[in-house]
């Protein structure tokens, strides 16, 4: 794949942390809800694999925004726009919540965090879930208030995360449970951090609203993290897929559901909340789904992938590719594919055409690890 | 500013032209509307700047995309998101319309393509306008169908764009007056083509919707357009800025209003048309504006604008520099600012800091030429 440069403008919107992670080792951005995302690092893809899975990463991910609905209608919209039911949730919580349209289309799939019942943050993927809240709630006429906040997230990935933390905070930081949040100090600055992140390798996410003191909290990690081999870093590819971290926009869209996404326990059909496509959803599950995201194992030791490639059985399209890398697990290339029903069995054999040549590939299911 | 490459995936979608304009010289890429859009070809800023300007290039703007809103309530949709007073629309025209929010926020500024009474495409600036509309359409339970239709621009633009085109489409397409819209044929294709597009150099958009037909059309332009000097392009800096054709997230965006932006004559307060916004907007009205878009002249010769600069006066903060570029045409640097209240006028002298110097500027109108 030709290396082609990023034209930066302000719409293209920096972080608190761009200057510094330029200054880090910078190699490759993506854009992520109009904002800078890092996406790699000095050191090759695989180097940088292994540095996440045994050390520790900061990550400047301030391009998972934020939406704030709050305001005495704030959990009726927010349960609104989510299947899955919200009713018994708890405050300094966090939940993976698909957001979807009336036709059950996937919109979002948000970390939302319960602040209080009557204050909620949304912590987006990549799509203007603002202006989705901001119409239901005019339309609905709903008595909330709906912004983006400044926050700017920074995430602590990996098994050292821990430790690291814990010098800095103290002991009560490794009380949070996972998807628990609560509020810590650091120099003078209040800030909400919770144990998660966009890794499978444990850590906690920082919501900076107080920028000064959320840099020298940057800038102090490094420098006493050195006993812990603290790099910076950012979602990783191959990490991502191996743990079927699914990435709205690549693997899924506004074109699937949540039953097409394996997001079921995520889907509460059962009781009486009120959510957009809830009928639909029933239809659907009655009905079976008609597509299914699996794995898929290739014979290969490279891919660059910049688009959906399809997936055919005896010529036919039964499915697309939309997510695959090199992994040094299984030493092969793996992906996360949509596959047509009735196609998506297990082990089944596909074939693909990846640069002009036909390759052989094995469904098989997700996570791979 | 350090060159940092883009990390391709599917999320960042590739258009039908992708694969073509990375033969043809292509040196950066912005991301609009989730799509690779590009950004600069072989040559100096400068350079291309005068091709457009004196010849004819084509460019790659299927991350312009559509939003289309179809079925009985479309009409009504369509004026409620927007303070331009439709009534009168008629079929074939395209139209300019800032889409505001409740609170007279800009969520984005579409050209509207009237197809009939009740089929409408916005054709959008970056921002998930679609999510904006299906909020509304359930929320009022309006009937109506919105999707993002498989259409993917190519402009032809500058001035020997009506002698290509004629080349082509024949003298027909020469009575295509601005901003009006018809069919054409090319090689069994039927394409929307729309007198307009994202310079002030004259020119014409082709909504492809048949892809295998508007490929044919890309490559038949470069192949009968030699003796017109017919080059592929994209959306131009300088042209832009000179032009002040605005950029929604770079000049203005949510917290800005249209009264703010200059779009007075876009703004139809008078009649009994029902938008949002429109009670904000003559509170505003009648209040006077608190901040307002103007030009700046900066006495420098570079500039690489990634983020707003604050602007001061006697070390106070007036406003912020939105957009800017060095300017061929009066040899300095140029640019967009929103300046607070009292101090947008004419003439006024100003100070910010670009690469740790205090520089001076002058405001005043735009567009610059």
């Amino acid at each position: 794949m030709k290396n082609i440069q990023i034209a930066k403008a302000k719409r293209l919107r920096s972080t608190p942390y761009t200057s510094r992670i330029e200054k880090q080792g910078l190699k490759s951005y993506t854009i992520y809800n109009h904002m800078l995302l890092p996406a790699g690092f000095e050191g090759t893809l695989e180097e940088t694999y292994y540095h996440l899975k045994e050390h520790v990463q900061v990550w400047d991910v301030a391009a998972e925004r934020q939406v704030e609905i709050s305001g005495e209608d704030a959990a009726k919209l927010v349960q609104l726009m989510t299947c899955r039911d919200l009713s018994k949730s708890k405050d300094g919580r966090c939940y993976y919540c698909p957001i979807i349209d009336d036709n059950a289309g996937l919109i979002n799939d948000p970390v939302v965090l319960r602040i209080n019942k009557n204050k909620w943050w949304l912590s987006i993927a990549d799509s203007d879930v603002i202006l989705f809240a901001k119409g239901l709630a005019i339309g609905k006429n709903y008595k909330v208030n709906i912004i983006e906040p400044n926050v700017d997230i920074m995430a602590i990935q990996g098994p050292k995360s821990f430790a690291l933390m814990e010098k800095v905070f103290g002991k009560k930081i490794t009380d949070l449970k996972f998807f628990g949040f609560d509020y810590f100090e650091f120099k003078g600055g209040k800030h909400l951090i919770a144990r998660s992140g966009w890794s499978k390798q444990g850590g906690y996410e920082v919501y900076v609203e107080d920028t000064k003191s959320g840099l020298e909290l940057y800038d102090y990690l490094f420098e006493i993290g050195k006993e812990f081999n603290t790099k910076p870093g950012c979602p990783h590819l191959i990490e991502r897929i191996e743990s079927a971290l699914l990435s709205y926009g690549n693997d899924f869209d506004l074109n699937d559901n949540p039953l097409e996404c394996g997001f079921d326990k995520y889907v509460n059909l059962e009781n009486d909340i009120e959510f957009l496509g809830k009928e639909k959803l029933k239809e659907i599950k009655s009905k079976g789904i008609s597509k299914k995201l699996m794995g898929i194992k290739i014979n290969l030791n490279d891919i660059n992938l910049s688009q959906a490639i399809e997936i055919r059985i005896n010529s036919n399209r039964v499915g697309e590719l939309r997510s695959a890398v090199f992994s040094p697990t299984f030493n092969q290339v793996i992906g996360i594919v949509m596959i047509d029903k009735p196609y998506f069995e297990l082990d089944t054999e596909v074939e693909l055409t990846i640069n002009n040549e036909i390759k052989s590939g094995i469904l098989c299911n997700i996570p791979f690890v």
